[in-house]
């Protein structure tokens, strides 16, 4: 199983093996040596899969959007990577396996690739191993990638956001649309969708979505350079409104790329990219074995109360950052 | 409101002042001027206060069992500092209110103090700045600091595993047992509460609770170096089985003391504050106006495909961690 070297699997990925990408997922998500010079050498061959996002309070029904979405996607000849991250709450696990079911239906098809992501289990930020899932998708080839975040923290919020085009799923449930609109989800989708739209209450929340997005303060600026978000009603469970989701995603779409957001988009990706790796290298050089040991011992000094913490600190820094930046892989 | 330095205010916090105290926490919570200098400055004065973590799924009555215990404690004496870490997620505002009007109760009695942190607004990471509020109020005297967090995500467990006893309060519905055990939350509880255990399924949920317990794998070791999960019974709003859940919080505290746990658990603490305040310098050090300004041109460069995302990373990284370490305050 760990014969495979990584010019090995990299050489799989690229002649589009679909078990080279599973497993080069698997290694970018747990930060598996070697991972991030991987992650180097496919990013060239990112920036072409258009990344939409999905989020949502649990139970509006964001898995069978996605679902149903990708069907669509599909039909007109889209090849898609899907990504459900996951958080696996302590408390809200009870809907999962009929989630599961339905993204089975579309991960037999052959132009879709479906992964899930878990909060536990994965060292670093989730956010950014979500960013860095939808790269290798996006040099594997996918047209597009969506990320669903079943989850409600901010953490979810951000890697909705990072997506090109973010589509915010809520409910008739009443007070959805005031919890929504309290919390800022109104702030981070373009797309607001209002599914089960068949239950009391959907043309009367779309409308108060609607008033509070014409009520914001209009953004300055020449008229082609602003969205306005699109509020959709639909029942995706039989898949109506979808299409017209999708129709909406690709004006979005092309809203971004004549107005130059797009490429906005894709620096702030590349931009994130190098962050994470400046950081995790001074990480990687702040602690040695040498400096782990030294901090053994003056945390004893400093639970002592002999030296303060920022006198240990400045001990650690003084041997920290001074070698060359060592390879890996 | 800006002119008291931080020598003043110190003074004011040493000298008891409850006012002093709030702008303390305020200017660590987000990470103002001078909030590093303060923390070391009061560190030497932690190690003190006994730190309690309560968490549970949304309404399970976290709120009113800090209340109820909070009052207990104070009917001992003890002089408590409560802090409240709301994630304001998107999706669970609606018990808040009640929440706060519980909170407001005990708030009155001069020997307790009661502080909420949320995520929003907070810079860097909220089980960090919760750490650092906790330091903040031992600093001040308080006998023991009580952290809620509200929330359901990992950070939030993280906050109450860092306490020194920690209470995972359920409910008796049905499942809420079951979803708790696969969260791993009996993992992390030294106190399982059932709460509103007038309810019908109390005594079977924890009969549940107890049997998984005890089917855990035993821990190698000589038995007084065990703590087996308590398991107990409330209806904190009638403040049934409070004192009891303190009795077994200070037996957990002598078992901790006896065994070196406590001991243990300041240098982890100690240990983290260290390792925290290194990564932040790091951090400055590397994110300069020099460096920021190269970013610029390098994500440029990366995004044409001119450089990887790794050789940017190396130039930024040339020219970081040279520098001597920059005081601040």
């Amino acid at each position: 199983m760990r014969a495979l070297s990584t010019e090995g699997l990299l050489d799989r990925f690229e002649a589009g093996d679909r078990t080279a990408l599973s497993r080069t997922i698997t290694l970018v998500e747990n930060r598996s040596d070697g991972y991030a010079e991987i992650l180097d050498k496919l990013f060239t061959k990112t920036g072409k899969a258009y990344r939409i996002g999905i989020t949502g309070p649990p139970g509006a029904g964001k898995s069978t959007i996605v679902s149903s979405l990708v069907k669509t996607m599909r039909s007109r000849g889209v090849v898609v990577g899907v990504i459900a991250v996951d958080p696996t709450s302590p408390f809200t696990g009870g809907a999962l396996l009929g989630d599961r079911i339905r993204m089975q239906e579309i991960g037999c098809d052959p132009g879709v690739f479906v992964r899930s992501m878990a909060t536990r289990g994965s060292l670093g930020g989730l956010a950014e191993a979500a960013g860095d899932v939808a790269d290798v998708m996006d040099a594997f080839g996918f047209d597009a990638v969506v990320t669903e975040t079943v989850g409600v923290g901010q953490c979810e919020l951000d890697i909705a956001q990072a997506c090109y085009t973010t589509i915010v799923v809520i409910v008739p449930e009443s007070g959805d649309g005031v919890q929504a609109m309290k919390a800022g989800l109104m702030e981070i989708g373009d797309l607001i969708v209002i599914n089960k739209s068949d239950r009391e209450g959907a043309d009367r929340i779309a409308a108060e979505v609607r008033t509070m997005i014409e009520m914001r303060r209009s953004p300055e600026g020449p008229e082609d350079s602003i969205w306005r978000p699109q509020v959709l009603k639909t029942i995706a469970s039989r898949g109506e409104g979808i299409a017209e989701v999708y129709a909406a995603v690709e004006e979005h779409r092309r809203f971004l790329s004549a107005s130059g957001r797009l490429e906005q988009h894709r620096r702030l990706n590349v931009e994130g990219t190098i962050r994470s790796i400046v950081e995790s290298e001074l990480h990687r050089r702040a602690w040695n074995p040498e400096s782990l040991g030294r901090l053994a011992s003056l945390v004893v000094e400093v639970a002592e109360g002999r030296k303060t913490p920022r006198q240990a600190s400045g001990e650690i820094l003084a041997q920290a950052g001074t070698g060359p930046m060592r390879e890996r892989g």
